[in-house]
């Protein structure tokens, strides 16, 4: 733990509507799209009743940048008119981790 | 913004060995099991390739106090020995949050 950097994470849930035409298109896009921001550390999704995406941050600068760029704006806008019934974001500061491999 | 009070998240996340007997079981157990603890605040799960399950709690305490909690403790053990390959916990602050509804 001690050389442990801290580090932020966006914890995004959402619920789809009926209407999902396109948007894996765009998820994947996004995903694409995100991996070549600037402070860009990772991402993990898994869908079923709810989906849950988490992605990670190395500052909280760059998830405001990923929130306002017009790629990403555009798609939100989308998400809101079509794809998401309803959706939640955290933003949250990692601030301990630990891991198993068997 | 303004009244927001901070609070905890741990972010579960892992894969599957081959052998997942008695996880169902076992997953549904300790789902019931942290709706009991003091400062559980709530539970989202979903699982494709990779297993995200994201738990809110009130404070650290409440987490420290979980994870060695004597039943969970067993299901963590059997989680090693059989139902997890690699598994990573990491525990964040939630600093921020909004929502969406339609």
């Amino acid at each position: 733990m001690n050389n442990f950097k801290p580090y932020f994470a966006v914890i995004f849930t959402s619920k789809h509507t009926n209407n999902i035409s396109g948007y894996t298109e765009m998820a994947n896009k996004m995903e694409q799209l995100a991996k070549l921001q600037k402070g860009f550390l990772g991402m993990e999704s898994a869908r079923n009743e709810v989906g849950i995406t988490v992605s990670y941050w190395e500052s909280l600068e760059a998830i405001r940048h990923w929130k306002i760029n017009t790629e990403h704006m555009l798609a939100q806008k989308l998400g809101k008119e079509k794809w998401y019934s309803w959706y939640n974001v955290k933003i949250c500061k990692v601030e301990r981790e630990y891991e198993f491999k068997s």
